[in-house]
């Protein structure tokens, strides 16, 4: 199969076979030894000094634990949304009673950061932001460089949450330099792992802010984390296999360098763009926001949505993604992160190609000569 | 290694190499076929005819899972302790703002169902109960149909919470005989899988206090996981591997069914007692409810027990867990569920029958002559 979703994506040879290795003691010193080297790692990618907290769960867990370590009810927070990740995380926060104002963006678009420097001008009382770097569920990656400085230049210490799952291992995301607070990703995006590990990376306001964050947390306390981590342990049991892969691919993650990894996702990214368009289709995207880890594509008028992806899948072996939420039929999606390359891809248009005239599309004549 | 520790177990080959399986669409078919097959094994081994939902996470969230989704804050429970987990559970109610009457029974020992049921008696508010089956840092079990049914006795519709981590699967639990209303386990115990999976059963009564109940959730909601149950998928992206190695392990255990499961636990349980004993050992635990999961020795008068654990580890392979919290340096403990054997016991008692002595301890005639 040519998984072409958004995550989890496909984890290269080396690292599915770490985990066939048997189980270690979790509290004992060889863990202690890849903890050690996994969090090393990771530091070096977020481009932080500081903390990075490896958690057992998958992505949405860290969005709660972004909310509920760094928050405490009734606080006033911007929650930024360009689609339904966006949403999800205001939502999260709401449920643990912060009062969200919520600045959503048309989905395909990214955010504006004049519009999120105005809001936050509007009112003082909002001190913590909560921004999604790259939306998965339209594909649009947000200039969070340049709205990260918007938001220091009308309050200098906000508190800025960032969901980075799909981009952190992907996308240029340097932590410190770009002053970023909180920034979560998970295991089954570029990081070339099986879900169910979140890493997020604490800067010195952000545990000024848990210091005061009144909350509820237990599972996902970041207190407790970074304690163990001390010890090259976590709190609660974690999922050891998971660790051997991610031990794994860091290996080969670091080894590329970030430079490497964020210019793979260039050239996937152009690639798909191209190879969408010369089909004759539309990206639903604005282009100029266009994700490098995942191509949102417009199903074309009077194609069925569901079918196009249940054809690719059945006859040709190609697992896309539907849409999500609202967009449910109207657009499909095109993974691109992680251990993918440009033949997978030639693949999977070369399936639309096949699939898309059975449905009723008109292919461009270019394409149709191929 | 030879890992005795009570968790994360040892797997068999088959579903260690089951992780190496490529990634799929957690939203597909395959999963969702999958998916249904492991939660049909599971209320098999739950013994249950209501629904059973596998959590991405370790068994500490499954932990506050159950709180979350079951009560509201204010609402007045009793947390039945007989150890370090027993104590967790009634901090995680606190934490989401539970008033927990504590009822704590002395260490090694097991929870008086007589006890609980004056405890009820005496404070009408009680509605519900927080209860350990299997104390991992003790190594008692407790009498849970017999504390069930003295719940039920002063209370029919208490809601009955149980920790179940250590025994589901490996001890007599059957779910709806014995009208526990949730009931939380995790995938690296006897399940004999890699930790990153928990399991929760939920009763119809449990249901209804689930649409009364206030905390906030979201990562853990259970009416979320029960919505996505239903067409075959978890409501966040689940550490897919981890459910391949349940898949395989629960086609074992099915086959094996509950009577051989319970019984080969018996047998290694009473193994390992007696192996201990042989060696001039104490045990920590009250025999009469004597784990059948996992034994605690008491660190003979004299031996350092960090040490004995660091010895055994690096000269005789056997990995040992220590106590935990006020139990450190004073117990040892072995696990003995899952894919254990007589012979990785066997090994061990060898391996203490050599470590002792070089710490000072001196063994008792008949298992120095043997």
């Amino acid at each position: 199969m040519n998984l072409r979703i958004p995550g989890p994506t496909p984890c290269p040879d080396d690292v599915l076979e770490a985990m066939s290795r048997q189980m270690i003691n979790h509290r004992g010193p060889e863990f202690a030894e890849m903890l050690e080297r996994i969090t090393a790692g990771l530091k070096r990618l977020f481009q932080t000094e500081h903390d990075v907290l490896t958690l057992t769960t998958s992505g949405t867990g860290a969005m709660e634990a972004m909310v509920v370590n760094m928050l405490s009810p009734g606080d006033r927070v911007l929650g930024v949304s360009i689609g339904s990740f966006g949403d999800r995380f205001a939502t999260i926060a709401e449920t643990y009673g912060a009062e969200v104002e919520r600045l959503a963006f048309d989905w395909g678009t990214a955010a504006d950061p004049q519009l999120v420097a105005d809001a936050l001008e509007k009112d003082p009382k909002l001190t913590a932001v909560l921004v999604t770097h790259n939306e998965t569920s339209t594909g649009v990656t947000n200039d969070l460089q340049a709205l990260a400085s918007a938001i220091r230049g009308v309050r200098p210490d906000a508190l800025i949450l960032v969901d980075a799952i799909s981009s952190l291992g992907s996308l240029p995301c340097p932590v410190d330099a770009w002053d970023l607070d909180v920034v979560a990703t998970g295991s089954q995006k570029g990081w070339m792992v099986p879900p169910g590990l979140a890493m997020c990376s604490v800067s010195p306001r952000g545990w000024a802010a848990f210091e005061q964050a009144k909350m509820p947390r237990f599972y996902f306390d970041f207190g407790k984390a970074r304690d163990f981590l001390t010890k090259g342990q976590t709190p609660w049991t974690p999922a050891v296999s998971l660790f051997y892969a991610l031990d794994v691919a860091l290996e080969r993650l670091v080894a590329e360098g970030i430079g490497g990894i964020v210019e793979r996702h260039v050239i996937l990214g152009k690639h798909t763009r191209r190879g969408v368009k010369a089909l004759g289709l539309e990206l639903f995207a604005d282009e100029a926001h266009a994700s490098n880890t995942v191509t949102a594509v417009k199903v074309p008028d009077g194609v069925d949505g569901g079918k196009l992806n249940k054809l690719m899948r059945e006859e040709y072996g190609v697992v896309l993604a539907g849409g999500q939420g609202k967009l449910a039929g109207q657009i499909f999606r095109i993974g691109h992160l992680g251990w993918a390359n440009t033949d997978e891809l030639d693949a999977t248009f070369d399936a639309l190609r096949q699939a898309l005239p059975r449905l009723g599309f008109q292919l461009p004549e270019a394409a149709r000569a191929r």
